[in-house]
C-alpha cells in the first residue's frame, strides 16, 4: 500500500484523492491546502483523512510514502524539491516546473535518492492515446510525417500562465509520448487580447531533425470546443478527436505514394491511395486511475514512469522555447543539445 | 451583352463557360486551349462556340469584350497583360499573378485603359461569405480579435505552386474581404515531404497594426477534409464550416468581457459570457454565377469589382511574404507600406 | 428542511442521495436496501446516514418527511402505498407503477392525505426540455403537427420490463410535458430477439384527437447511441439532440405554408419556407437537483408537482396500451376516456 | 450498342439521358415529352437526339432497342406495356407500377417476349449499398435481426402519391436487395397534414417469417435531412448514413451474445460485446451509370437484372400493403403467399 499526502485541493486535487482511494494499492493519509474551506470539504467527504494548512506536516509524517502536488505551476519546484528531500516519491501536476533548470534539478534530486518522480501528463494514460501509441509503435503508420493538433474552447483566462503552458502542454505531452523523436527547434506566434494578461491564443510549429513537422493551435477564446489531433504517416494516418463520444481514434488507410526511380531524381511521381477507415475499440478506464496504478507499480519496481521527470523536462523545454519564440513573433528558437541527449539516455 | 473569350478549358474553364451561358448578360464567343481534345469537348457541348489553339485569335476578335483566364498561375500575367493591351476586360483566376510586381503592372494597365480587371476569388461570392461580411460590417461581432482558418484534405500535390498558393489563397481572399484592415507582417512555416516538390503543408500567422492576429492551416496530406474558419469578435464570434451541408455559418453570442476600471490598470477582470447560437439562412446561388453577374455589372457601370486588382494584389503580397517566411522557418516578413497605402486608396 | 428516507441504493439511488444532500432544503436521514454491500457503501460515503435492510424502519421514523423510491418497477406500488399510508410524501422512480390501476390508487391515497406524490420523470427537469416547453408554450411553433423520437443504443437487456417500459417512458414523459394534449389511441410493434426475454426493440405510434401524430423508436440493440426528438409545428420546428455536447435544442424557421382559398377546397397549395436556425442557450443545472428542489417547494406550498401522480398515470396508461398493442402486432388500442378527463381536471 | 428512347424529360429524365451517353454501350436516339419547352432543352444539349411529343414515335422507331420511362407513377404501366408489346426492353422508374396486379402483368409480358424489364431502384447500384450487400452476404453480420431506416427532410409534398410511395420506396428497394427474405405482414401508420393531400409522414413496420423486424420512418415535413439505415445482425451491425460525405457505411463489431445452456431454457444469459468499428472504402461511381451498364449487360446476356420485374413487384406489394394498413391506423396486412413464392422462383 502506498500512502499519499496530497498538496492542493482546488480543481484537480479532488480527482486525485478520489482516484487514490479507488486504486487498491494506494490511499490518502493527509491533504494540505491553504484554504480552510477546501479542507472542510475534504473532511466531509473523507472523514478519515487528516487535513492541514501546513504542507510540512505532510513531509514530516512518516506514514506518508508519496506526495501528490496539485498546486499552481510556480509552486511545483519548491514543493517537489522539499518532498524529495524528505524522502517522498513525487507525482506533480503538469507542467512539471516553470523552467527546465528546475526540472533538471528535480530529476537529479530524485535520481540521487532513488525516488520515483512522475509528472501528471494525464492524457498519456487515456485509452485513446495508449491506442495511438500502440498503432504508431507497430509501424502501421509508416514513417510519421507530421503531427497537427488543435485544442480550443472558451477557456478560463489565466493570469500566471499563458495559453501555451495551460493548453499546449497537453498536446506536447501526448506528442512526446507518441513520436519517436524530439523537436530541435520551435517557432511560435500568439496574441494577448486582455490588458495586463498573458497570450490567450497561440500557434506553435516544431521542427525535427528528420523531415517531420508538428503544429499546435491553442485558444482560450474560441466559441466552439475542438480537441483534434492528426498524426500523418506515409502509410496510414490517424485522426484523434477527443470530442467524439465513442470513436475517438480513427485510422485512415489513405495517403500518397512517391515513386522515386532514377528518372525521378528530377521528377517524383505522386500517387494517391484511398482505403478503409478503422476505429479501434478503446479502453475506457479513467486515465488518472491508470496513471496512479502505474505510479504505484513504479514505486514497487523502481522503474522510470512513462511520464517521468525526463518526459516532464522535455515538455517544459518546448514550452519555454515556444514562449520565448512567441515574444519575438515567431523567431526560431533552437532546443539545446542536452535535451536531445537526455532523451537518448532515458 | 458581354461577349467572352475563355482561355483554358482544363479544370475550372468548364465551370466558367457553363456559368457564362447561364448569366443572361454574358455569353461565350470563343474558347482557346492548347489541347485539341479539350477543344473537342467544348464543341460537343457548345456547338456555337468557336475554338482555337491560338490565344491571339481571341485578342483579335472584335466581337469579344472580355477575356476570362483559367490557365496555370505562371501564365496569368502575360495573358492578362495582352488581353488588356488588346482592349479587353479581364477576369483572371486566383492567384492573380506570380508576383506582386506583376499584379501592380496589371492594375496600372487596366486603370490607364479604363478596363475592368477582376480576380476570380470565387469564395467571396458564396452565400456564406457574403453573409459573414454582412454580419461583420453590421458591427454585431464588435471588434474582430482574430481570424483562424483550416483548409486541409488529401489534395492534389502540385509541382509549380506550393500549398500556400493553392489552398491558402482561398482563405486570404475571404479574409481580405471580411476584415477591415490588412496584415502588416507574416510568419509562416511549412514542410515538403516529396523530393523535388513544393511545400505540401503550411501554417501562416499574420499580424496587424491593430491587436489582431490571423492564422491559416493548409495541408494537402490530411486524411480528412476540413474547411473551417473562426472569426472571433469581442462581442460575437462566427464559425464558418464549409463542410456542413446546410448550416455553414454559425454566430455565437459568446465571449469574454474585460472590465477596465482605474483599479484594473493593474488587474483586468475577465468575465465570461455564453448565449444563444444562430445560423442564418444563406443564399444558395452558385458563387461563380453571382460573380460573373457582378463582373458584367462592373463593365456596365465602370465600378471597381469587389475582388478587383487591388484585392488580388493584396492577396498576392501575403502569398509572396508567406512563401518567403516559410523558406526561413518562420522569419517575420514585413509587408511593405505601399500595400497598406494602396488599400487606403482603393 | 425536508428529511428523506431513500429506498434502494442500486443504480439510481446514489444519484438521489447525492442530490438530496446538494439541495439546501433537503437531506437524507436513512437509506434502506436489501443488499448489505450497498448499505456499507452508503456508510462509507455518508457516515451520518442511518442504513437498514428493513424498509419499515423508514416508515416508522418520525424524523422522515418523505420517501424516495428507487427500486424495481414492480415494487413501486407497494412501497409508495405504504409510505403514503405512513404519512410520508413520496417521490417514486419512473415508470410510476406497473399498471394504471395502481397509479390511480396512489393518486387517490396521496390526495386524501394531502401528501405530495411525484414521479421522477428526470428529463422534464433538464434545461433542454424546459426550454422546449417554454418555446412550445410561447406559440412560436404554431400548432404542433407531430412528435417523433428515437432513443436507441446498445442497452442493458432487462428481464422484468420490455424496452418500452425502460426507454420509451422517457419520451412519453417528455411528450406529456410538452404537448398540450394526450394521445387517444396507440399502435405499437416490436420484437424480442432473446429466448425468454422481453421485447428489445419497439415502435410506438400515438394518435390524438387533433390531427397530430407521435412516434417513438426505442431499441436496446443499436450499435450507435441516438437520442433525437423532432417536434414539428406549422410555424417552426424543433430538433432536440441529447447527444450534442452543447447545442442540444435547435429551432428551425422552416416548414410549409398551406394556402386555402375557396378555390383550393379542391386544390390546396403548399408553399415551402426556409429560414434561420436558432440554438438557445440552455440551463446546465443537474436535472435531478432542479427536480428535488421542485419537490421540496411542492411540499412547502402544497402545489401539485409538474410530474405529479397524474402525469405519472398518463405515462403508465400509454405504456400499458403500447405493450398491449405490441402483443397483437400493432392492433390499435384506444386510451380510455377517464384518462383524458383526468388530465383536464389536473 | 443499345439505342434508347427516353419518355419523360422532367426531374429524372436529364440524369438518364446524361448517363446513357456516358456509358459506352448505350446511347439515346429519341426523347419524348408532352412539354415542348423540355424538348427544346433536350435539343440544345444534345442536337443529335430526336424529340417528339408523341410517345408512339419511339415505339415505332426500329432503331430503338429499349425504352427508359421517367414519367409519373400512374403512367408507368401503360407506357411500359406498350413498349414491351412493341418489342422494346424497358427500364422503368420506381415505383414500378401503381398496383401489384399491373407489375405482374408487365413481368409476364416481358417474360413471354424474352425482353429485359428493369426497375430503376437506383440506390441498389450505389457503392454504399453494394458494399452492404457484400458484407451481408459474406455472413459477417451473422443472422440479420432487424432493419431500421429513417428518410426524412423538408420534401416536396406530392399530390398523386403519398410519402410511402415517394420515399419509402427507396428503403424497400434497398432492403429487398440486402435481406435474404421478404416480409410476410405489414403494419403502417401515418398522417396527412394538408387538406386534400396525401400522407406526408409515415411509419411502416414489417414482419418476417423469421424472427426479424423492419421499420421505415419517412417524412416530408422534417426540418433536418436524415438518411440513416441500421442493419442489426447477431454478429455485427451496420450503420449506413447517406448524409456522411465519405464514410457512409460503418460496420460495428458490437452486439449481444445469448448463452443458451439447458439451464437457460428458463433463463437466457445476455452478454455484451463491444469491438472495433470499420468503414470500408466505397466505390464512388455514379449509381445510375452502373445501373445502365448492368441493364445493357442483361440485354446482351439475357440475364434477369438485379432489380428486375420481380424485385419491382415485391416492392410494390409492400407499398400497397403499407398504404392499406395506414388507412386503417396500423391494421396488420398480410402479404399474399404468391409473393413469397415468386421470390423463390426468381
Amino acid at each position: 500500500m502506498v500512502n499519499f499526502g496530497v498538496v492542493g485541493y482546488g480543481y484537480w486535487g479532488p480527482n486525485l484523492v478520489r482516484n487514490l482511494f479507488e486504486v487498491p494499492e494506494t490511499q490518502v493519509v493527509a491533504v494540505s491546502d491553504m484554504n480552510q474551506e477546501r479542507l472542510k470539504l475534504v473532511k466531509s467527504r473523507y472523514p478519515s483523512v487528516e487535513t492541514t494548512t501546513d504542507f510540512h506536516q505532510l513531509l514530516n509524517n512518516p506514514k506518508i510514502d508519496a506526495i501528490a502536488i496539485a498546486t499552481p505551476v510556480f509552486t511545483h519546484y519548491d514543493l517537489a524539491l522539499q518532498a524529495l528531500q524528505s524522502g517522498k516519491h513525487v507525482m506533480v501536476e503538469k507542467p512539471m516546473t516553470s523552467t527546465s533548470e528546475q526540472a533538471m534539478r528535480l530529476i537529479d534530486e530524485a535520481a540521487s535518492r532513488n525516488l520515483v518522480l512522475m509528472v501528471d501528463h494525464t492524457f498519456v494514460y487515456t485509452g485513446a492515446v495508449r491506442k495511438i501509441k500502440e498503432i504508431a509503435d507497430s509501424g502501421q503508420l509508416g514513417e510519421i510525417l507530421y503531427y497537427d493538433s488543435t485544442r480550443i474552447n472558451l477557456g478560463l483566462f489565466q493570469r500566471d500562465v499563458d495559453v501555451i503552458w495551460d493548453l499546449a502542454v497537453h498536446d506536447l505531452a501526448i506528442m512526446d509520448y507518441i513520436l519517436p523523436s524530439t523537436p530541435c527547434a520551435v517557432a511560435a506566434t500568439g496574441i494577448n487580447h486582455v490588458f495586463g494578461g498573458t497570450e490567450n491564443l497561440a500557434y506553435i510549429t516544431m521542427f525535427f531533425e528528420e523531415n517531420v513537422i508538428a503544429h499546435v493551435n491553442v485558444n482560450w477564446l474560441s466559441p466552439v470546443k475542438v480537441r483534434r489531433t492528426l498524426v500523418g504517416g506515409n502509410k496510414q494516418m490517424i485522426v484523434y478527436d477527443d470530442m467524439e463520444p465513442s470513436e475517438k481514434v480513427k485510422v485512415y488507410d489513405k495517403g500518397i505514394t512517391v515513386n522515386s526511380t532514377p528518372d525521378s531524381l528530377y521528377k517524383a511521381l505522386v500517387g494517391y491511395r484511398s482505403g478503409d477507415m478503422f476505429a479501434p475499440q478503446l479502453d475506457v478506464s479513467e486515465a488518472l486511475k491508470v496513471e496512479i496504478q502505474h505510479f504505484a507499480d513504479c514505486i514497487k519496481t523502481g522503474a522510470e514512469p512513462i511520464t517521468g521527470g525526463q518526459a516532464g523536462l522535455r515538455v517544459v523545454r518546448i514550452l519555454e522555447s515556444a514562449s520565448l519564440s512567441m515574444k519575438q513573433r515567431g523567431k526560431l528558437v533552437t532546443l539545446a543539445d542536452e535535451l536531445t541527449l537526455s532523451r537518448g539516455a532515458a
